[in-house]
């Protein structure tokens, strides 16, 4: 009954493919997961483009998004096993395969490119690398069109196929959804920091001998942070005091932080209440708890001759510490009305002699490398 | 040949199953796009409940979280078919077979309820509900357990199986990095809220008359917005309008803003200057832009006497003339050094004379109805 023999053959071979149906379904909700459990940015296109690469058994996956201001699509390259070699590559709208299903918003396969006139060979020769096969994809959210996902070279001698496709357009929604999250965390917290930069900036304007001074000292204290290998969310913290430092500013009267001459003695004790209004100000801030010490210790000295509890060395909090020489820095190289800025040099002097004694160790070796890599 | 016979009997069955695991991978992949396509904690939730019941072809899905503080669980129930009729039920920790799975962090599948001693009667007694078999996984982040997510009454004649309960576990990681990107994008909101409202509170200390001032204005102009129905994005706008309405008061000195006496008419000139002053320090804010209007123009009035550019009627923005009726009616009963409070319903009758003459008419007919229900 060779009838019969086909029909079993043809079950066993039904039964093959579906079978691999689920394991690649499997696979794609289990990307799927890995893609939205991060906010950052460049971590989901990452896993994106490794993704692409899993998912379509493929050599090489790699993600273009569009950057609509330059009418170009940013380009960047995972290569499959290699991962670690992440290239970018800038393309210009509309240009090789990618370009045509940005453009189009439709999804293609392109089983012999060397035939097909979208495909581009530039990038093949900028990367050395021989592309026999592409199956790519639009990147949608609700409004538009955002960027390609794309596959290149499907292992085996087969080409990539309809089931493929529609594996590969899932998981481009997915990436559409993980990017379009992220994109409305990282916009929220750009509006943080400027409007809170903004505000410490007003609060400061009140003295006008000091404009600019928050961003300077965050400019400074980042870079302070670099060198002392600040954790990326110590640095978050850090930038957040910085920004904050001096609000306590705003609980010293206008004639003391507008005095055209050297403070009395009486004046600078009030001066140095700013540091304790500041901490209260931030005290009632929940989320910004971490950032009290910082606030209020900016102007401890490590010899324990600081204000406002005299604290000693170790008893100093390191972001404290970090503020400390930065503020120092910016006081010394800006003008005041009774006297001029110093030269960056001489402060630099400056800051070394008063190392170990008002300042944290430390901190200035940190303070030193950044100038000295230009990064101050 | 009665083998052979069965042997494709098998297949077909083996065959069936398969496809219908296919089909059922395919909807949770279109399920979890759902899910993660919100940042918004409710309809996460929401969706989260719809997903369970479909996936499980069951009666009824439910979402529990966990709230640590009080040590409950917090139970809502969407009904199938009738998903209008979501109720809200509190559970105590470890409470039934949900508090079970809460405790222990394991996967639970109960087709015969009424022999299990943790299956707990009084939902069922509240909801005039039977419960015929549960399946229920927990729903945990990298760190912990925070909620549980269940069916109840699989559709059909048999109980909840191993294939449903994997199901459900892919399910359940995709609620849980759903609910955790959603809180961290609160948290943040909240921070961002938090400290702008604290900034603002702190530059309007210098006037110690005007105390709690922005807190009351925001809670007057969200009470209006309601009765006005104003979408959610114009919400938050004005709700960050509000707090920064009056940000310009940064620039106005000490001896203006604290005298404790009728201001002469220069000194009053003077602080005119602070809606474009706040205007000008919010222009700098990239994602604030929507907001310069509301804090420009809060003291226009309709009749075109107002300040800084004397605009009229339909010129002026909506959300201005929203803080415009909160901001007076907090400034007519608070007290200022050279008068007492107005009572309440006196400010209320002044509102209705100054109507469609300084004041908006139907932003002040949006006050008095939020007045009249007790929400001012």
């Amino acid at each position: 009954m060779p009838s019969k023999k086909i029909d079993i053959d043809r079950w066993l071979d039904k039964l093959k493919r579906i079978e691999e149906k689920v394991e690649r379904l499997a696979l794609l909700s289990h990307l799927s997961q890995i893609l939205n459990s991060t906010l950052d940015h460049k971590e989901i296109r990452r896993r994106a483009m490794e993704a692409a690469t899993q998912l379509m058994r493929a050599e090489v996956g790699s993600l273009l998004l569009v950057d609509e201001e330059n009418q170009r699509l940013y380009f960047e390259v995972a290569l499959g096993d290699r991962e670690e070699e992440i290239k970018t590559i800038p393309l210009h709208f509309g240009e090789g395969i990618a370009g045509w299903v940005a453009q189009h918003g439709r999804p293609l396969i392109v089983n012999s490119p060397e035939k097909d006139r979208r495909f581009f060979k530039g990038v093949d020769e900028r990367t050395e690398f021989k592309t026999r096969n592409v199956i790519c994809v639009p990147v949608k959210t609700k409004k538009k069109i955002i960027g390609v996902l794309e596959a290149i070279n499907k292992k085996g001698k087969k080409g990539f196929d309809k089931e493929d496709l529609s594996l590969l357009i899932s998981l481009a929604d997915q990436v559409a959804i993980a990017l379009d999250n992220s994109r409305l965390y990282q916009e929220l917290e750009e509006m943080f920091f400027q409007t809170t930069d903004s505000l410490a900036d007003a609060i400061e304007q009140r003295d006008p001998y000091t404009g600019g001074h928050t961003q300077r000292v965050t400019l400074y204290s980042q870079a302070i942070a670099k060198y002392l290998r600040l954790k990326p969310s110590e640095r978050k913290w850090l930038k957040i005091t910085s920004v904050l430092h001096d609000v306590g500013k705003i609980g010293i009267e206008d004639y003391i932080l507008r005095k055209p001459a050297r403070l009395t003695t009486k004046e600078f004790d009030t001066i140095k209440h700013h540091s304790n209004i500041g901490a209260k100000i931030i005290e009632h801030i929940r989320q910004l708890k971490e950032i009290v010490p910082g606030v209020k210790y900016h102007h401890e000295q490590i010899n324990g001759k600081g204000y406002p509890d005299g604290l000693k060395g170790k008893e100093i909090p390191l972001l404290a510490k970090i503020i400390a020489v930065a503020d120092t820095y910016d006081a010394m190289t800006t003008d005041r009305p009774y006297r001029k800025a110093m030269q960056k040099k001489a402060a630099v002097e400056e800051l070394k002699r008063c190392s170990g004694k008002q300042l944290d160790r430390e901190v200035v070796k940190a303070f030193i490398r950044a100038h000295q890599n230009g990064e101050i």
